[in-house]
């Protein structure tokens, strides 16, 4: 096809297809080879990856958006309830407010994690990767210059979880049982170790940075990442939703601030 | 605990809780027995409900996600992709905007089948839901009340899909299977019945009003199902957002409506 | 022009054109004839009516957006500040989380009292609107009509101003001394004597109610009246914004919220 | 007051204060003192900057707004009449997905702009940024440096308005007049003539970047800035926002881009 301002074929999907009697969905038909099939979530990996995940592959990532779906009464929980109380009758509304505080401060770990591991392999070749040396130096050379530049190491450290972060060990577990640990999340327990070494500060590696690390290893890039932890996200916003409508805290909440609000002018 | 307010435990949510070494999610160890031995959308569902699904609810839950997860070039996936070409640095923005038009046109028949067969179903004791003839009297009065007031039956009908709609018939045959087709889809299939006998016109069941069907005899509430309407489009906006990034088509779209556009003040 | 899927010209804006040279909005000149001659609200008046307000118009709306500006630390506040301690880089998402509290609950009553109004107004001629007892007929009808159906009476009512609101006789003292207090503030004011008598409730008409009546005999539709009312928002909600930043309340609401929140599963 | 989470006195606003009878922002009654009184853009300087604007800065001021209202069918308008083609009933969530586009390609220069000015200025004494050879030379540190570093000069060039933005001229006309060049300004100004000269390519200052100038000479911080730019965004889409209720476009789009987008998988 040429478009009116010249020139090919901008205008293309390669996600789905319809027609009068059949739909598929990145060349599976959708009601027979996928429904009842394939559970959601392998779905959303083959929407974006245009392949369904191996059944390994599925639990990691199942439990990678398992890991990040709760997040109890979060500044995102708290939006998006205070946004039902002004506006019940627009769920979309309430959802979306719930994820536009999914940014720097609270998803922004999971997404930075793999921005960062990914500077640190870039350059390296397939066989540095597997190569413990190289991975180690890497790790080095990517905390020294973090700390050099007076950057945070992002994935580690957790406000509750100051020793160990549960959810941590039990993605390492997974990945490690099904040989699905890549350099990505070997270079990101190198880089815990080495950023103890380099700072005397034992800081576990946290639920978001092992997260970000094992959906890197699974092949996505970064920003994809932060989408997918938005779609787990999604999960616990839709529970805060429903627990607001039969037990209200916003309306609660409110109240109480404007009561308690010093007023400065005064 | 008392608010300043005065009154009550009102700060309350059953959702989960963290503790230094833990994390529980509706009573479950988050790390042990959800990561890694439920798939994410069961998590899903036991956060909103509760309790987890059994493996035939399961089934079928997942299954009515992936029916509406793809949903090809429509104004929610061109709204995030133009959302992207603006603000491709805030990927929540992207989600959010695509979601945002998840409204009463795109998303809402899966809310409004399931309102409107909860309306219908009002009144009726369990032994009457069970009863066919209660039921197929209380799909003639439902029908003919909206035909008489002039307002749509929701679920009926299908721009493209005219003579069937592949989803409607999985996932029928998936609640039939399992023993889960219950009181809102047996209503929905005398709906489409009466409708057709009403007006002569044979509209089919489509996927959003089967859908929404399902999701009810599930025990959902449609404002819940609205929820998880809009947590399946989540996936089809991430695949969205990783082909723009690839294969842009926000910037030469506006491009060309600028182009195109005729203005009336000429 | 024809489009692909056949048939005229519906890509077609009036809003406003630009060439190498200028730009011009509604047929003026934007560098010339409205930068620096027009305020900015008389601007927005101007492109969503078509033209510009007279100067008595002007200080009509602008008065209305005025009142409508503030509003203290109300849940679509929060929301937007807890949005900002999740993502200060993306101060679009900040504003936006903000606007989508304002649903039915908080800038609702605008909009319904616009509704309410002009549903009552539908039938009567332009003489009748002129004709006080016709209007008081309407009123009494409308407000009838309301409480026999148990509808609330938008634009009734405040939880602060129990009394009186100070907004209210400002905008109708406003639209009086100018000629253009119209049919829909008439008629509020008569919906208020008529609901008191009725109800033996003494309800002053709220500010959002007499914003609403106001921009309606301005002669905008609901729906863009809601939209006026979000624009004045955003205002407010940049003032919390610019507070957040330096005087955050964000992060210690949620720690508050955080450890005072009962576990009901406990 | 003090919090349950032990220590001060953190929430607190200075915006705005109720009382049964009067309503007050930064000190002023809003009713007597601010309705009627400042025009809606005086009131929103006032609310953030806690000071009404003098009568220069207010012209000043409602310039740069005006100039940024009007964009056209931009990626985020067409993403507000998609939203609207969705979700028609939330006229919240049209505007707010309207906005989020607002980000680092569309909105995003009049922030920079400022961001890149005021980095440049930072060090230089108050005499510093009124000597003409300082400014020359910041400006050419500057410049240079983005150069060096293969960066964008923020503010200059435009796609249509390729020899001069009209804007520009307007807003640097209306700052001198009224002795409102400040730094940020003349600035910008010497940048434009350090990038012609070191690249040879004579680029404009863009409206954008004159607005971004503008409003942090009126003493804005760049996020604040990009809340304004925002807010005068906000009037551009409602008037999309009404002329997609009567002249629809987004429904014609998509069943176009529908029709006539290629399918890889084929």
């Amino acid at each position: 096809m040429v478009d009116a301002a010249g020139g090919g074929e901008w205008l293309v999907t390669s996600i789905g297809r319809s027609t009068a009697d059949s739909i598929s969905v990145r060349g599976h038909d959708l009601a027979h080879d996928l429904m009842g099939q394939l559970p959601f979530a392998d779905v959303a990996y083959l929407l974006v990856a245009g392949h369904a995940p191996t059944s390994d592959e599925s639990r990691l990532f199942n439990a990678v958006l398992v890991s990040l779906a709760d997040h109890g009464l979060t500044p995102t929980a708290l939006a998006a309830r205070l946004t039902y109380t002004g506006a019940p009758e627009a769920i979309q509304g309430v959802i979306a407010a719930g994820l536009l505080g999914g940014g720097s401060v609270f998803l922004g770990p999971v997404e930075d994690t793999a921005q960062f591991l990914a500077a640190a392999l870039d350059g390296l070749s397939k066989r540095d990767r597997d190569d413990p040396r190289r991975l180690q130096e890497a790790a080095k050379a990517a905390v020294n210059s973090a700390l050099a530049d007076g950057r945070r190491v992002p994935g580690l450290g957790h406000p509750i979880h100051k020793v160990a972060d549960p959810r941590t060990a039990r993605l390492f577990e997974l990945a490690r049982d099904r040989g699905l640990e890549g350099p990505h999340m070997r270079l990101l327990d190198l880089v815990a170790s080495e950023h103890r070494r380099a700072t005397s500060k034992p800081l576990p590696i946290n639920g978001a940075g092992a997260a970000g690390a094992a959906l890197a290893d699974l092949g996505f890039q970064p920003f994809i990442i932060k989408g997918f932890a938005l779609l787990a996200r999604t999960a616990g916003l839709i529970a805060h939703l429903a627990e607001e409508a039969t037990h209200p805290i916003g309306m609660r909440l409110w109240q109480e601030v404007e009561g308690r609000a010093s007023r400065a002018e005064d």
